[in-house]
């Protein structure tokens, strides 16, 4: 696999630093490469919802952070490369337990990135969630 | 408007309590009947993202909780209904200011709500985002 | 409303010689403005599917066509502008009637236009179907 | 791989048979097994758009047409499940040629299946499109 053209420890730090919120959820970066990242977090009491089982919205915010880690991977640091859409396909209810993203471009043109991020549950088989987003990649100046 | 099967408080203390790691994100309830409710993001530090906007994390969790609002105002206290689709499509960029959510619903069957959830700033016209999602709604036993 | 930068004829001309098989749905054009149409599919058998309803295939070629009607009402008659992405919710199973599509535009930016098309029976008051689209713009060239 | 619950031709019939504007994409079944389906559309010219590439509603109806088939080799001939809700990123301009649907199974639930389709190009080999899609499946009266 290619080089990523972000170290993963930068990738964290520009996420921890630039978005507060997202230390409450103890994510880790288990591999980058050239357009494909495997995202870990870890369970925590705090990412829980009403029936025992991890929250929609941390679900979403890790797919979001390995969407953006699949694209930085690739465009190296571009912080004012955002999402523009995100669909998530929620499949079966993850136990509480760590849970991992696996992300991979599925196109990167010169304007847009189109992803595709897995949820997997470290306690069980099923898929947790599928997720498609496109990130919009500002123009270079040249 | 119908009134709304879940008091605005009811539903506060189901999230605060039931999703913790909500409460990072200081959101409140403005209105809330009958498959309609009103949401409001407190802007905070903790909410912003490199770029100096706020987190689509964090507007993915308003719309999310927003969703939630809209659906047991409609059901009333059912806890175990969960997302199984939600895409957003980001427009405009937020100020650094208060985000409110308008919920509706779309659609309400048997086994499935539908919603849309529409995302403004209250320091500009341009809405932030566009949400729609699904409900699984699990079966009455009767 | 502010008029559209193409008539609705130079549009459905557009439609049926570029997309031959839009032919066999028989789409005409209600009213275009800037950032908003409504388009009319009538009905015919040959739009059913199992079940004695529309198929979906035909509500999505009837969105699709109103989002890119949206889209040329507010740029013009851009031929490469093209879909980037679509994502329908189907609310309620159309009668056999005909189907109006209501379409908007949620934002239109220099390189992304977003749309919502709202899907109708005449036959009946509940919505068909609930669409957002975004197109890709091309760059002009100056 | 496990064995699918209705035969390509009797898959083949109904779409045909029910979905009567299908018949214009020329579409057949390459293989047909539990959760996984490979259809192919022949090129023909009037599945063209402005710009000379394959059209959007052409590439949505193929996919929709997958979808149906996971859906069925899975659960069998139940002509009532119905799409609910489908996504398509839209990746690469096909070249006039024949266009290849691979489908799977993300999930199958009593209520819901989640399925995947890609779809590429015989003349190229960057994807085409990715879809993901929702179905319900009608209650089984026991």
């Amino acid at each position: 696999m290619a080089e990523s053209r972000l170290s993963p420890e930068a990738f964290l730090e520009l996420v921890q630093s630039g978005v507060p919120f997202a230390r409450y959820l103890h994510m880790s970066m288990e591999s980058m490469h050239y357009g494909q990242v495997v995202m870990r977090m870890a369970y925590h009491p705090d990412t829980i919802r009403p029936g025992g089982t991890i929250s929609g919205p941390a679900l979403m915010t890790l797919a979001d952070c390995a969407m953006y880690g699949v694209v930085l991977s690739a465009i190296g640091r571009v912080e004012l490369a955002v999402t523009t859409n995100l669909n998530i396909n929620f499949l079966h209810r993850p136990a509480k337990a760590d849970v991992i993203a696996e992300g991979r471009l599925l196109k990167l043109g010169r304007r847009l990135a189109v992803c595709e991020i897995i949820l997997h549950s470290e306690a069980h088989h099923e898929p947790v969630a599928h997720v498609t987003g496109t990130y919009s990649i500002p123009p270079t100046k040249d």
